[in-house]
C-alpha cells in the first residue's frame, strides 16, 4: 500500500474533475470497492464484511474525502488522502450519514453511479435520508466512472499483465495437476492452490465444468464427480495480483476428446483469431461481436456476449454484445469469450486477455493451443 | 448442488410467510447473494461479476420465482425452485425490469431490505424504474430477513462446525508455517495454501498484521516486510466450505513475547472467557458487550464492536455493541472479537466463534491457548 504512485491517483483525480465539469457535477459520490480504489488506492479483503458503509467524495476542485468507519482509519492514512473523516461503525443510529450532510452541504448536483453495472452499497432508507437532508439533486455518473475506469493506465497494464502471466503459468501445469478419476472439487483445489504458489494473492474466482465432450454451464461450483476419460474438463479463473484480475479459461480432454469436442474447440478458437483481428482502436464492440459470431453458427445465447472489460473487478464495462457501439480505445483491457452449444446442455466456451493499443492487440494471456489439449 | 435437502428451504420459505403475514408484505424483493441463496440454494462464485442484477421475488404464498439472466439457467434448474424466468443479459435496454413488472404485477406492498447491512444490487435507475411501473409501495424488511437468517438451523451450523474446525487444523500448523525473517504476505499465502490444504473450498477473507509488540489495524493487506523477532502476528480468516465462513483470528509471538503484548493477550483471553460465560440465550448483545469490557480498560474504539453474527456472510447481524439490544437466542452463530489498544498505533484483537444454544454456549473454534504462543 499505495499500489501505485501518488501521482497515478491525482491523474485520475484530474481526468474526473475535467469529466465533472463538463458533466456538472458538483461532487461525485461513491460507496463501492472499485471506485473507492481507483482514487485513493485504499485495498482490503474488509469488503467482505456488509456491516459498514463507506462514502467517498469527489469535489469538483481539490482532494477526494474519504467519510469512513473508523476501524479503516489507519490503513486509509497509508494512502495519499488527507481529509479523512471518521466515525466508530456499527452505529445504526447515524452510520456516517451527519458527515456527509456536512460533507456535501454546499453541492447543489451529485454524481453517482446509477446505471450499467452499478450497486449502492449503503441502506436505501439512510441514501433517502441523506437525498432528503442535502439540498441537491443526485445525477448518473455512470458514463463518467466508466469512461475513466475503461482505459487503463501503463501502471494498471503492467499489473494486469503479471496476473495474467501468473494464470498462464498455472494454466501450464495442467498435465501435472489434473487426471483421470480425480474429483472436479479436487482438481479446482490443486488449481488454487498453484495459482497462488505462482505468485496470485488471490483467487475469488474460479468456475468451470467438466462433462463428456462438453459442460452443462460456466458458473457453477465443482461437484466431487470424478473425471472420466472423453470429459471436457473447463476451469475459468479469475486470480489478483494487487486487487488486478485476471479472467480466462481453458479446455482440456481427459484422456481422448471426441470430435464434437474437437471441431467446437477449434472453432472457438478460430473465432477469437477473427476477433483479435478485430480489436483495434476505432472499431466497436458491436464490431468485435460481428467478428467473432460470423464463425460461429452455433454460438450460445446463455452467455449473453463474447467478453468484456477487465481490471479491478473479474467483468466490468463495456460488453461485447451486437448492440454494444462503445468505441475500443487503446489502454482498454479486454476478454474476448466466445461461446458455442454443441448439443443441448452441452457447451464450450473460450476466453483470452488482451489490451487495445494504437495497432495490433497485445495478448496478456499465453494463447491457448489451437487444437483441444488432451491431458 | 444444492447444499440442503429440500425440506430446509422449504422450512425457511414457511418461516418468511408466516412473517411476511405479520408484517402485511405481499411479495419480498431481493437482489443480493446471500439472500438468493438462503432461499434457493443457489450457489455460485459469479456474483463476482458486478454485470449482471438477479432478482428472487418471495410470494405471500407458493414457491419462489428466480427472474434471473440465462447464464444462470442451468445452474438454477439444480436447485429446488421450478418458476425460472429468464432474460438474455447483459441488455442495458431491459436488465430484467419487464419480466419483474410482469411477476410483481398484483403486489401493493413489497418487502425488500432498506435497512442496516442492506445493499441494492442493481441499478439504482432500474429500481426507479421498477418502483415507476409498480402499483405497490415498498417497504423495508430488513427486520423480517435478519431475525430469519440470524437462527441457524442444524444443517448450517454443521457447516460451520467444518469450517471452523478446518481454520483451527490450519492455524494448528502456525509453528511449521511461520517464521522470522518470512516476509508477512509470504506468510499469508502459505496460510491460504494450507486452509485449501485443510478442506476449504476458499479463502474469501484473510487480513491481519504484524509488528513489534503489536500491530497498526486489523483489516490491512500484507506488506513484504519480514517477520522479526518481537513481533506480534496476527491472521484474521474468513475461509468457506459450501459458502459457510469461519472468522476467528490467532496472534502468535515470534521468537518472544514482551511483557505488554503478553498482557494484552492475556486481558483479551479472559475478556472472551467472560463473554463465553455471559452468551446465554436471553442476554442481549449489550449485556454480552459489557460482560467482556468490563474486563478490558483498554479496548479498541476503532473496530466499533466486540463481535458479531456469522454464516453465509464473514459478517452478519447481530453486533455485540453496548447499545445493541438483540436478545440471544439458540441457533445464533456468532463471533466474539474484543480488542485492546496498547499503544497509541499498537492494538491487539482476540477472536473465537461459537454457537449459542439453551444452556452454555459451544465453541466453533478450538480455544486459542491463554498464553500468546511464541513461535
Amino acid at each position: 500500500m499505495p499500489d501505485f504512485p501518488k501521482s497515478e491517483y491525482q491523474t485520475r483525480l484530474a481526468k474526473a474533475q475535467q469529466a465533472m465539469e463538463i458533466a456538472g457535477f458538483d461532487a461525485l459520490f461513491f460507496t463501492t470497492e472499485a471506485e473507492f480504489r481507483y482514487f485513493t488506492g485504499f485495498r482490503t479483503l474488509f469488503w467482505q464484511s456488509p456491516t459498514r458503509p463507506w462514502f467517498l467524495i469527489v469535489p469538483k476542485s481539490g482532494d477526494p474525502i474519504a467519510v469512513i468507519p473508523s476501524i479503516g482509519a489507519e490503513l486509509m492514512r497509508q494512502t495519499w488522502i488527507a481529509d479523512i473523516r471518521l466515525w466508530s461503525a456499527p452505529n445504526p443510529a447515524d452510520e456516517g450519514i451527519s458527515l456527509l450532510i456536512e460533507a456535501l452541504r454546499d453541492a447543489r448536483r451529485i454524481g453517482t453511479p446509477m446505471g450499467e453495472e452499478s450497486t449502492l452499497r449503503m441502506p436505501m432508507s439512510d441514501f433517502e435520508r441523506l437525498r432528503h437532508n442535502l439540498n441537491a439533486e443526485f445525477a448518473d455518473a455512470t458514463t463518467l466512472i466508466r469512461d475513466l475506469r475503461m482505459v487503463k493506465s501503463s501502471a494498471e497494464i503492467a499489473l494486469l499483465q503479471s496476473i495474467c502471466a501468473i494464470g498462464s503459468q498455472a494454466f501450464a501445469r495442467a498435465g501435472e495437476l489434473f487426471h483421470q478419476g480425480q474429483p472436479l472439487d479436487a482438481a479446482f483445489r490443486a488449481f488454487k492452490i498453484t495459482l497462488l504458489q505462482e505468485g496470485a494473492d488471490d483467487v475469488p474466482y474460479l468456475v468451470g465444468g467438466a462433462g463428456p465432450g462438453g459442460y452443462g454451464d460456466v458458473i457453477s461450483p465443482p461437484s466431487n464427480t470424478p473425471l472420466a476419460r472423453g470429459d471436457v474438463l473447463m476451469l475459468d479463473t479469475g486470480a489478483t495480483l494487487s486487487g488486478y484480475f485476471c479472467d480466462f479459461d481453458r479446455n482440456f480432454a481427459i484422456g481422448q476428446a471426441d470430435a464434437a469436442a474437437q471441431s467446437a474447440y477449434s472453432a472457438l478458437w478460430q473465432a477469437t483469431e477473427a476477433g483479435l483481428l478485430a480489436a483495434r482502436a476505432g472499431a466497436t464492440c458491436g464490431d468485435l461481436f460481428q467478428a467473432m459470431a460470423s464463425q460461429l453458427p452455433n454460438a450460445s445465447e446463455d452467455v449473453g456476449r463474447f467478453g468484456h472489460g477487465l481490471g479491478m473487478q473479474l467483468t466490468e464495462w463495456p460488453s461485447i454484445t451486437a448492440t454494444d457501439q462503445t468505441v475500443l480505445r487503446p489502454g482498454m483491457v479486454m476478454t474476448l469469450e466466445p461461446s458455442v452449444e454443441i448439443s443441448p446442455g452441452r457447451m464450450m466456451v473460450h476466453e483470452e486477455n488482451l489490451v487495445i493499443t494504437e495497432g495490433a492487440p497485445v495478448l496478456l494471456s499465453n494463447r491457448a493451443a489451437p487444437e483441444l489439449p488432451v491431458i
